[in-house]
């Protein structure tokens, strides 16, 4: 049932991609660079200047649109369309807007601005669904100045106290609140939400080169892997890298780089494990100084929470062999930490069944990112549309989705919006 | 013979330890900070604001001294005391006072403060030396800003081009010409020396733990190892750390941590082979993305040059599986590459029965590390006296020596120098 002023039927409706694309290359204007290959990527950490600005334009847009806009005390934002039910609870949609500093154009955005989308689709056909539609952008969700990833929907959800959030320091010291305040995101609605939505659905590109590889157009996601995410802190003693016996060294750089190598060896040991050191620095990182301390990150991911609770325990065992023999001393700091989560079975379903109804070609899969609708999966059911990624790029300017690929993904979210919004 | 104003016998003549001990101290303040265990660590990198006021300080002390003082083209400078033969080339000591970003108080400052030790007693005792005596401090000997190491030295002994020199870079970027333009210490005297002395000795702590663990005190250096450095650049490519399939990675940190462990390896597998990953760092560095690139420092020492290729031709060959096996590219540039050095023979007995006669245990054992003498070794017959360096520590706040190995090293020093300086 609709009150629209014009008579297209629900199932015939399409978003204009001209419209779509001009937000997306708007957006990625904000923070964009160029990669060593040509390409355009993006860098809009979360909370430093650049993420304002894009906080800031959305937000504009969400306005014209005539959203009632809303930011959270975690500098979540949603926007708000008015349903024929305001007893309902609405029907959320959306991502984030942050990027990793070598970040591309699509991962987040196409989520936030297909939602936008949407909506001004549904405003030009008139059509005024059930239940409220919300597009939101959650607050950090790439981890990539702030730990944990995904803050945002952790703190909306009840996952993570606001007080322990605000508290969060970036990589460069800063406080999460002082930021937050700085940039003007500390709003007024109060976390974590009282009133979950009926549904929340995340249109994003895979990041991987799964859809690609298979030839599928619509990926239906079926869960998350689970995180583990570990700081390492090696404290050796520096030397001279001339004088000292190699049976006499405590060398922080070696053993960081054995952890290294053995995070590799793990991840072909277990299955469906994947296991990456991607930072690393070294104390006082001079060409002729053995290391006196190494830290370094290691991200372990696994669909399975014994294996990954496995693998979590094989690394453990191998840091007390490691600091035994090589006389140094290893702490670890746990920066991240979430279970595999599995999507609301109807929803997956529904996602499959709209990509066929529009003529896509689908398949089900697991997502190997984390993202915002795993936490919104804890409070209502929830789901993931994913579009190919060209050669699985991701988190890298060369970053690429077809843009029919896009346009697809985008008509998906529109039906399945409208399919859920209108549902009692 | 002398012209002294007293009649103490040389072989009695002694340095006065307060003396020296305040020189060294007063130095130590400079650039001085605190180590994490309480101990004073010295920060003079070379050619910063830092090194500039050491200099200065030390030019001051030379000029108290009514040393001659000359500043050459690369920043060595020299601090001439007359000699009664003026036709005679003069005897010369000394050391740099540049320090790596953790250094010690004594690496370097005890051969050049030593140094003007000598040349006070030898005031107070009345003593005219028949050869001129010199005392110099060489530009950048440490390595841990411009590469390579030993650079001062290197050119004053005509081992490389002025031009070249000036040109290098710093870590920080700045270019060495202009930094010392910016801290005035480009000199008007030519390099490379066009009169060698007649012969080179530097009082150095060992900076490792043979004489420690031999219970000697005085150390006749025979040689210095051979020392190569290169910077490796691994570039692969950055991926999103949850997506990407393991046998689809291209890391470069994963190759990076690979190579530091061959390194070790190597080391085990080569007689008298050091190896040593100092310096290491990833782009983009963070906990979810594979890194694109990684740049790394190798150095390789062996007193025994065909081992010392035998190490580098065997970690190129790694390289090339590795860049193979994981699907990455590997640049390799020398920073450094000095063949092991022979000190003269006669030198090495020299310092031997010298402390020998002043009642000092002693042996005869080649440096870890590079030092100036071994520049000097090209050009005039040369030598080193070694101090005991406690638990073997160098490169570290920590780094200490005994007062009383402090004040044997800087007598035997002055009774060598008397030696040499009154041969014809």
């Amino acid at each position: 049932m609709t009150t629209g002023a014009r008579a297209m039927p629900h199932d015939q409706l399409r978003i204009d991609m001209d419209r779509l694309m001009a937000r997306l290359e708007a957006l990625a204007e904000i923070g964009g660079f160029e990669g060593h290959d040509g390409s355009r990527g993006n860098a809009r950490l979360a909370l430093t200047d650049a993420d304002k600005a894009g906080r800031d334009l959305v937000v504009a847009w969400m306005v014209d649109l005539g959203l009632d806009v809303r930011v959270d005390a975690i500098g979540n934002v949603f926007g708000v369309r008015a349903g024929a039910r305001p007893d309902l609870a609405p029907v959320m949609t959306g991502s984030h807007i942050d990027t990793v500093r070598t970040g591309g154009r699509f991962d987040g955005t196409l989520g936030v601005l297909g939602g936008l989308e949407v909506i001004e689709t549904l405003d030009a056909a008139g059509i005024v669904t059930q239940r409220p539609l919300v597009v939101a952008y959650f607050t950090n969700e790439e981890g990539a100045r702030f730990a944990p990833d995904m803050l945002g929907s952790l703190v909306h959800v009840g996952g993570l106290a606001l007080e322990e959030a605000l508290d969060v320091r970036a990589i460069d010291g800063a406080r999460l609140g002082d930021e937050l305040e700085r940039i003007g995101y500390a709003g007024p609605w109060p976390v974590p939400t009282a009133e979950p939505p009926a549904a929340f659905v995340e249109l994003h590109i895979e990041q991987g080169p799964v859809l690609e590889a298979e030839g599928v157009t619509i990926g239906a996601v079926t869960g998350v892997q689970g995180i583990s995410w570990q700081e390492l802190t090696i404290t050796g003693q520096s030397n001279h890298a001339g004088t000292t016996p190699m049976r006499l060294r405590h060398d922080a750089a070696y053993a960081a780089a054995e952890v290294a190598v053995f995070v590799r060896r793990l991840a072909g040991e277990i299955e469906g494990q994947l296991g990456t050191v991607g930072s690393l620095s070294l104390q006082p990182d001079l060409v002729n100084v053995v290391a006196s301390r190494a830290t370094l990150t290691v991200d372990l991911r696994n669909t399975d929470e014994d294996r990954l609770q496995l693998a979590e325990r094989r690394l453990a065992d191998f840091l007390v062999e490691l600091a035994e023999s090589e006389g140094v001393t290893v702490s670890a700091r746990r920066l991240a930490r979430f279970e595999p989560v599995v999507f609301d079975d109807a929803v997956v379903a529904l996602v499959e069944a709209t990509a066929r109804r529009l003529g896509c070609s689908t398949m089900r899969l697991p997502s190997g990112a984390g993202h915002d609708a795993q936490m919104l999966a804890r409070v209502c059911p929830a789901g993931m549309i994913f579009t190919p990624s060209v050669r699985g790029l991701s988190h890298n300017p060369a970053e690429y989705t077809d843009r029919s690929d896009l346009e697809l993904g985008a008509n998906v979210l529109l039906q399945l919006l409208l399919d859920l919004a209108d549902r009692a």
